[in-house]
């Protein structure tokens, strides 16, 4: 199955899933988990279970299991085989090197582990990209519009037409023949994302920040719909780290089907 | 000692300093060495007892690692560990994430493993870099013009009057109030290069290109000198797998005895 039918395929007919994010903080686990390796690895096992009926994708950010070195990357791997495959498994790296180095990242998270898809940066241009894109069973996410504040000190500059972050949006086509590139919008820019899925109705999104990070829910849906690519709504420690902790895993399910509420999608697993 | 008196102290006179890169692609080792995870550690460990008395830094880049997966970071780990203190010793892991999420880079990095330096994309903007920064003994390189063709895509985008690495260049002192930010600066672009020089002496460079990439090694000599920051050129493939590979390993030498002359570096240690 290529990406493009597998992200049709675990999306809602409005064309909205919901992506779980999986960044392990060792200072937010629940007190039943030990804050090392071996409670974030029973975590995050909890967490796979509880939000499977309602988890489009899995995103596991690299950075959380780095931090732990060598046997972070076990868990890692063990984590990226136990993600349901019926999901789509996101691997954000934010990965990005010239083409003889990506053949290398695109094994690391393509062959050896099980993702289909990985996040990138774009700024050093289409070449970069290829080594993820040449298997059109596999798909990436670029960078387009981020959530952080410093955003703007880039992605807005603009030639007095278009911002970068249109530019990396428009080139997209360019760089992608099998239509598995997709960008990455955060949810914090409503407007913004508005106008892209305007523009750029056939690039497909992962978008975070409506959890922890304040976006905009609503915007989302109401940019939705049948004639346009899928979007992928990414929610990470608003779901695994809800306030409550002490009904863990109840609040866990609550918060997905919160989640999926606001975004318009029915449970159908 | 901080960042930028390490980066002094390992530089020559003219400010310019051999970067040994560890980049150890299976497919070209030595015949001596197995084409595994063994074979590769034995190789690296040798590379670095060859090449110390050359190096004023090392730049490990994290692909060729990670497509080993957990025992791939083990031996990265490993080669951490055993490179010279008094070098600086680099990273080249291209990150760039939100910053609750950089800070556990950044503990990967420069507290669970001894790296002086790492290599960062600024796509995201200043404050996804800051994390790395806050440590004046700890220093970034964040990608500006890339060696690769596809550089121009992005990099090249232009208000009319500076272009997207311009821009980069010229947001560095404002990122960086420690001085630890330096730029990466391919010498596949020999005459932007020497522009840059000259429109920002005070930031340091990390290039690389010079050996299998084709870059201008006199370009780089040409525009370094007292007054300006230190360089440090990065050499990987032509100096860790020179073409005649029976004489490993008497050429690695040789090559970084080339290298040093080409770059007018004089041998001290």
């Amino acid at each position: 199955m290529t990406f493009s039918q597998k992200l049709q395929q675990v999306t809602s007919s409005l064309g909205i899933g919901l992506c779980v994010g999986l960044d392990p903080d060792p200072d937010r686990l629940p007190e039943q988990f030990s804050p090392d390796l071996n409670g974030i690895s029973d975590f995050l096992h909890e967490i796979i279970s509880i939000t499977k009926p309602f988890a489009a994708a899995y995103k596991v950010n690299t950075a959380f299991y780095e931090a732990w070195g060598a046997s972070g990357w076990q868990v890692l791997e063990n984590v990226a085989f136990s993600l349901p495959p019926n999901t789509l498994r996101i691997a954000d790296a934010k990965r990005g090197d010239i083409g003889n180095t990506t053949k290398h990242y695109a094994k690391a998270f393509f062959e050896r582990l099980p993702f289909d898809a990985i996040t990138l940066s774009p700024y050093m241009g289409g070449d970069t990209l290829q080594a993820y894109l040449e298997n059109p069973d596999k798909g990436a996410f670029t960078l387009a519009l981020t959530t952080n504040p410093g955003s703007a000190d880039l992605q807005h500059f603009s030639d007095g037409r278009t911002m970068l972050y249109q530019k990396v949006l428009s080139l997209i086509p360019t760089w992608a023949p099998h239509k598995n590139l997709g960008a990455v919008v955060g949810a914090t820019h409503p407007q913004e994302l508005k106008q892209i899925r305007a523009d750029f109705p056939q690039v497909p999104l992962l978008v975070p920040g409506i959890g922890a990070q304040g976006g905009d829910a609503q915007a989302i849906v109401d940019a939705s719909g049948p004639h346009r690519a899928p979007v992928l709504v990414n929610v990470s420690r608003a779901i695994i780290f809800p306030q409550d902790e002490k009904n863990f895993p109840l609040n866990i399910a609550d918060a997905c089907k919160k989640f999926c509420q606001l975004l318009n999608i029915k449970i159908e697993k």
